[in-house]
């Protein structure tokens, strides 16, 4: 794995027939959709993975199979973040076993630790972790942020390979930004789509987009262009992210609507099953053909012949 | 089990002596100690009994374990509590083959659920569940509360026991107890220890009081007290549980305060272990000794021959 | 003004006629209302009083005209919240020439003060403060609490009466009764209309009812029945309590509910106008009518002749 | 005033030699200070200007004068965000009469408005209003967002030229930038001087730069290198903007420490006195002393020859 970590990496989407069933065929067609977009590497059990709706037996499944699909065509990382300091090695150690190239860990997250517990508890589990780790802030779900002090103490461990981070605070990635000065093979991710671009300009690595998972060239063409520091250029792909966003990631009163919308034009796109883990539920039938209006919209798919003379 | 389930009912601590190691003879202690103290029922695999920073298999022994030392003396509730529904349910029938008679849950607590959404979670969950389920609200750590249309739709369904509310906000308990009026069976319990007398004498059913691991009796007298309407009781007795709060349960910056000075208090009186699990850490040996002394100041430990002459 | 300050003290509502025009004919007949249902005093200026909302010309008219009508009847206390300390002054000094007893503040609230800064401001103010003191907790609103030990501070200086608690936190009440018992004179009481009757059982003072406005006697009842330790007498009108809240206080999205509730069940009693003060806008027309309605419901306005034979 | 607003707009401090008494001279040499460093407009009385904390009377002496002294060079905005409607529309004639160009308001803050009640409050305040507005989106101090539909409503106002962000929340920002492509005479500018920079690159007009107080040209030449599209030299300027607010602004536990920061920096320049208005007090000689070599590390102060010598 080449250092700094770099480019975009998407969440990978968990593809399920039903509850605790892996939708294998579509977890194949996931993979390879991303990969012919260019993406620089996969994220594994991820939020936008469902990793803690889903069953310890069925997370293994996936890793398994993943790797096995991959095959050493791109990085993967996979997501151990757990509640539980043991159920978090055992799957690192599976993760491993299955030739995946990092974990990935945020704080555990049922009563939020402190700062010193949240140093310890990631000092204490790298004496016991098989692989590199890559470190995850995601405060707005864990309630334990990573503050820059604590970043500033884990980065001194070579075990720990950078920063991925969702708060989508950005002054918080300035800091980030900042404090990687000090190491050139660290590594900062930005977690929000909406955010990769402003991110990379200004120095960040790469980003972690789940709607890579849709359309993986869009998000790579957007580092690219970002990387290089094309401002024109990034500010008219920037567009086409925030388009998909808006019309695809926003659904009743859930707060995984990104994740419903993405598997929901996944499965408009043939490429795999539409279904969520609990407590999701799928979209209803309106839901789901307003996006698949909306991915023509996108110029994702075509407009079907069924659609012609149809009255709304 | 009598219903409504009323009365005092200790969250337990979980004894260790190692990482992922249960405190065996502690926990027969610890359950012998709470039931000499009159408590009403145990509740296993809460948030005071660390339960998301468990192996899943040490949760299972702890389960198969405490049910053998009950053996039916009182009614036994299991934390079933997860954030995979396939893995709640599995744990369920867990408890139910050890003998316990009823198991609790929170809503899960990665993703937090939308109203919608928790609700057909709880209903999903209850046909699939081989015992009856009480409700445990705690928003704080959840970020998803039961809100009151939400439980005036579960309590519909007659496998629902009662709600257990630990958000602190006697507002929405209020909202609680004129819900419970539609349901002579349903039970309303009262998580913080400090605001179980209020409650009570409000109409609340009893206390899952933490405190009431270390003092039994107390609590179980502050309940009764309140049961009663015995005013007078109640304001002399709610004083010492406060004060027993007040010396025990803040330590630094965790939030786990109150299980670290519990499971402390709990070894000096030689019940068990005052180890913790990740990622909380054993207190210093300076607040240890100080809470060695502070045990002394509310009674619950002779001060030692040791002690005498010293200066503080 | 007997000490402790004790009671139900309404958070008396601010009738208009007009933007920035006080309706002083509808004063008069809630001040005269109030005052026939036994209140124990009065707060103007408060959250319920819509003080920031409103001129500082018109709050003063408020104030005038107020303690002229009261005459001496009851303590009169005056808000005098302030962003600015020069302003809150000011409004004291203003209070104390129209002869009020005490004034109220809250925090200042736009940049929320740390805990020291709060404390200097308040030991500053009553420096300046030409009568005594009431310090008002309203952390929703002002995002800046009187933490404990800052009340605990603040508590030796014998020009500071007591305290409002507006938390709705009763485990920070549960607190605030234990410092309570170091000072004779010192007043604790309930803003949230809900949690007055347990704060009174718990030992409390009394309330700061918005509800009183409309039923004071209601009120005045509950505190008397929970001041007399009457736990049956409290249950039942507590009822009756929640069910005014219930019925009258939530209209769509405003925060500001409670107050729109009252003052248009004050309109249709026709005791004062229903006008609010921006940002609050008034109810609808088919808003208004069901509170009427309800009104009829809880007993507090006969049936109209109009209304016979009309279904809903 | 040329549209859409742009540029670096610096949120003046407001000097004082005591309470309530204004610092006249140190405000004409701040004024002198930012427009000899190239700044494109002034705004007075806003979070930084501590306008909350003034008398009205300061307030009104502070735009008589500030416009006087500015006499045309550059526009100036005056903040009348106000929690009474009334007193916002006597400030805006206030500033118009002494020569202002345009006001600013945040959401009325005490009491936060909902999104239909806050549209109709901004308005009812186009029509009282002598000068047009800027709207002021301050979420973390008003506790009332101006969400993204509620912006797209008030475009519709020729009256209002635009928005200031200072959420700090860039996802926001990506939605007031698609929005600002409706109204070519728009202005999107960004609060946080940490975020000026990526929000200029993305599309924004500019920035209210509190750090422009101490250092206008060093904002004046990011902005003009991120309005460029000269990423290299965004990334160079950057580091030195974020050295100064991370040498600079905290101080203990006070939310106003950037304020207190940099009128301390600004005293040791000679400028203008470093008092605060209450609730903020001023920093201790030891954090004083601090600044001022903090300063010296920074380049914005020689090192005196009193300093030649001193061991630390």
């Amino acid at each position: 794995m080449k250092s700094p970590l770099s480019g975009i990496i998407p969440p990978l989407l968990t593809p399920l027939t039903a509850r605790d069933q892996l939708d294998v065929a579509g977890l194949e067609r996931l993979i390879e959709h991303v990969l012919a977009g260019g993406v620089h590497g996969l994220f594994l059990l991820g939020t936008t993975g469902e990793a803690p709706s889903l069953s310890y037996r069925l997370r293994r499944e996936l890793v398994t199979k993943s790797c096995r699909i991959v095959n050493g065509r791109v990085p993967v990382l996979v997501g151990i973040t757990d509640t539980s300091f043991v159920e978090a090695v055992r799957f690192a150690e599976h993760a491993s076993d299955c030739g995946a190239d990092a974990v990935v860990a945020a704080p555990p997250y049922y009563l939020p630790p402190s700062q010193p517990e949240l140093r310890e508890f990631i000092l204490e589990l790298m004496t016991e972790l098989p692989l590199p780790l890559m470190l995850y802030n995601m405060p707005g779900l864990t309630q334990a942020p990573f503050e820059l002090p604590t970043v500033a103490a884990l980065m001194q461990h070579d075990g720990i390979l950078g920063i991925k981070d969702s708060s989508g605070d950005m002054k918080y990635v300035q800091g980030l930004l900042q404090l990687a000065r000090q190491r050139s093979d660290w590594s900062v991710l930005i977690g929000p789509e909406e955010l990769t671009a402003e991110g990379v300009l200004m120095g960040a690595h790469g980003g972690v987009s789940g709607g890579a998972n849709l359309s993986p060239k869009l998000f790579v063409d957007l580092y690219t262009a970002a990387a290089a520091g094309d401002v024109p250029r990034v500010r008219k792909l920037q567009r086409k992210a925030l388009q998909l966003s808006e019309l695809l990631y926003s659904w009743g009163q859930t707060r995984g609507g990104w994740i419903l919308g993405l598997k929901c034009a996944l499965s408009h796109l043939g490429i795999c099953s539409d279904l969520p883990a609990e407590p999701l539920r799928s979209l209803t039938d309106a839901e789901r053909e307003t996006i698949r209006e909306r991915l023509a919209v996108l110029g994702l798919l075509p407009v079907s012949p069924s659609e012609v003379g149809v009255n709304e």
